[in-house]
């Protein structure tokens, strides 16, 4: 990644851990469970946007160099890793 | 896409079609919630399937060709529509 | 269910499946990967919602009838179904 | 929640925040992408299922309360509330 991008998915998993961190207090001082439970999808969202950033990198910068390279099984490789990513990030 | 996967989509399609039809039925017979839902379940994880086998497709020859193009816009417009794709997926 | 949902759940099936069709004659014609793409998207965000209107029948009545049962082994079935349900809608 | 589910959802989400900070190392230390995408998405699976947990609890304690109550208000805002945490989960 180029180093704006690493800092900025840096800093948005330190907030996440942070409220991952939030969450966990909420549950030891007996919190009501559906709020415990959105404060997990809330945390699900945010972690979606940072691989987002980081695909979104990886698009311009790996697959851009590996879609120019001419050995055919580097293209393969690189489009059969977007493929699983997609995969599981549509079974979440 | 290619003739194959056109015929593989057109099929997958078709029987996707032929299993809406039938949860309609279940449900004009009053079949139990629980049962429709699960049988809607199943169409959408047959809709992911011909998803994957639509964007496989089109990694290997749209994207493949953008990648190879000198355009940076045709690079670009490639990428967003991938990232597009990504982000309506993981929201389902 | 009762009727004006269960006309209701019909009618957006039937929807559903006119889009199936024509997602199909799409493909059939030739159209390009991410329109097919995004129109799969949009069905199974139409299923979501016709889901999502039979479990709210669901809740309203069988399960809340069942936690009125006074037998357990009845609460804990309609508990199960609910867990299995949701698990199932995380994984799309 | 009762005290072995307070502890059980505590000591997976101690151990989520663990994970978080590994893959914030892991890109500060110049990760490939596809690597970062794959640990964010295993992240998210293990909050699905934290949140699976609490959810388990909250319908055999809360729901099963709320249906045996006489308030008809008290039984539409358990039922709204189960209703919103699926369509939530639904998204991701």
């Amino acid at each position: 990644m180029d180093a704006n991008n690493t800092e900025a998915v840096g800093r948005r998993l330190k907030s996440i851990e942070g409220h991952v961190r939030g969450v966990r207090r909420m549950v030891d001082e007996g919190a009501y469970c559906i709020d415990v439970v959105n404060q997990i999808v809330a945390i699900e969202r945010a972690l979606k946007k940072v691989s987002a950033l980081v695909l979104d990198d990886h698009l311009h910068s790996c697959v851009a160099n590996a879609m120019q390279s001419r050995d055919p099984a580097e293209r393969e490789r690189v489009v059969g890793e977007l493929m699983q990513v997609y995969q599981a990030a549509g079974r979440g």
